[in-house]
């Protein structure tokens, strides 16, 4: 199914929050015209398993599994493997749920008899019935690294272990130099008619995608409207450490802070009624503003809001 | 704590049947006196787990984590796993629990950072506050293939996946001839005062450690009672394909069918009093004979009869 019509869209995202959005746009348009690039900065090697936690997230939204409540991991989980890891004293500190850990399983085998990172997710997504393109970054590694105020830790680490509360003071993308762009992703970027950035974390979510080599220049050169939804609302992140480490960045923590910090691959920027203030400064960055309510709550704010970004652009008007 | 005038018990032991009876000892002579072989021969790799059935069976069984309906598994486990794997579209064929899981993915990761087989084992047994000595046969990897009407099956395809349906020809210990017994085992066994060999399937379990150099020689040598315990009752295993690979491969299925096979390594048998009738040939063959009750439903059943066993000899009269 092709409709040469319909513009082609592509969406970066991270975990939770650019997982709302993304589910907003894979119900809207369709699935052939849409296109994630996903952030793997966050994979890491656990138990011998290979994680990818933000492609999980977007899957599992996406395929309607994804656990409401938390807004990662399965619904209607089990947790018998961490109730036995426990009684062995084994490693708890990373929530491995029993379905979830059919994905760890699956993707880690593949991986291992050979096939890259996105062949796994493709397959993955095929056998969830997921209809549009699920891309990781890159099929080579990148790791980010956190630079804090107690070393140099490893994001899961941070994030996890440590619950994010480590003074951040750098961040490294380690392998970014060496890895290169999916091929698919480079031609379905220069052909598209719309680049969404969704409203991860800069820093930990939209930056390593942008580290892998010649992805943020095919970005900027793209030649069509690059909209982002801020993920800054009220001078908070509706969910994880953005808030937080843009401050000890020294970015101002504002949907003008992250605009700022983007900057070269945006064209127009979604931002909150709650912050209708900013629009004045964010127009003078010569940047397209929307204003509208962009908190997602319940999977009809996810199209509502989606709607709303498409229907500014003619090409979509429906 | 040692017990220089309790003796040293040495027992052979596969799955199910054979950690009833492992349990009846460790729950009756001191622990540090009891040193279990366990046959490794169903052990492979699924998902890229290595798993070891009859390690776990008897690590669980002895740690009253086993499932007491099963014999094999964890007791109250949970199967989300298994539920996303089907979901999936993944290999079903074998059931991994999620708490079993714990134990497959810390052995695996042990494994891999170079400990083994025999580390792992002392180090989960540890963790699970076992206390006697439970060895692997051999560190060195011993895969049963099954010769069977169907073409050479590993264990598990025969076993789990053809639910030992296919006509058995043969089998054969792969790896065997480069296997070599634990250090500890081989002094354990010369030092041994009796040896036990469990009712486990003589073909699938105990054949295995057998076949593994010089462990037949060493128990043929050992200068001490080697009294086994009748895995046929009645015509019939008590659980698993044992009666029916019997029959295929031309043994009589009756204790005396398992003893002649076993003989080498006896020097006493214990049969059920449903075969009582057997009891003239079998000390016709040399053979030290028991007759009892040896059905295991309980675990006051494993005590009673580990103790009916001990009692018959000098050494461990209380």
């Amino acid at each position: 199914m092709t409709n040469n019509n319909i513009p082609n869209i592509v969406a970066l995202a991270g975990g939770v929050g650019g997982a709302k959005l993304a589910y907003g746009l894979y119900k809207t348009v369709p699935a052939d015209k849409l296109t994630l690039i996903i952030n793997t900065g966050d994979d890491f090697e656990h138990l011998g398993l290979h994680i990818s936690p933000d492609l999980d997230t977007v899957m599992y939204t996406l395929a309607e599994l994804a656990n409401p409540q938390t807004g990662w991991g399965v619904q209607d989980e089990s947790w018998g493997l961490m109730q036995a890891m426990r009684r062995y004293g084994g490693p708890d500190w990373f929530d491995l749920g029993d379905q979830d850990l059919a994905t760890h399983l699956l993707r880690t085998e593949w991986l291992r008899a050979g096939q890259s990172l996105n062949e796994v997710t493709a397959e993955l997504c095929d056998r969830l019935s997921i209809g549009c393109t699920v891309l990781p970054m890159s099929n080579q590694p990148v790791r980010t690294l956190v630079d804090t105020s107690e070393g140099i830790l490893p994001f899961q680490e941070y994030f996890v272990k440590r619950r994010s509360e480590p003074m951040v003071t750098g961040l490294t993308f380690a392998g970014a130099e060496q890895a290169e762009p999916l091929p698919s992703a480079v031609s379905t970027i220069q052909q598209a008619d719309l680049i969404i950035v969704c409203p991860s974390n800069p820093l930990l979510s939209i930056d390593p995608i942008l580290a892998v080599p010649t992805m943020r220049a095919l970005l900027m050169e793209a030649n069509c409207p690059k909209v982002g939804v801020s993920p800054i609302v009220g001078g908070a992140a509706i969910k994880g450490p953005a808030a937080k480490m843009m401050a000890e960045l020294g970015l101002e923590v504002s949907p003008v802070g992250v605009a700022r910090h983007l900057r070269d691959v945006l064209t127009g920027w979604v931002i909150d009624t709650i912050d209708a203030d900013y629009t004045a400064e964010l127009v003078s960055m010569g940047l397209t503003v929307q204003v509208t309510n962009t908190i997602m709550r319940t999977n009809e704010d996810k199209i509502r809001l989606t709607k709303e970004i498409l229907d500014e652009y003619p090409a979509f008007e429906r």
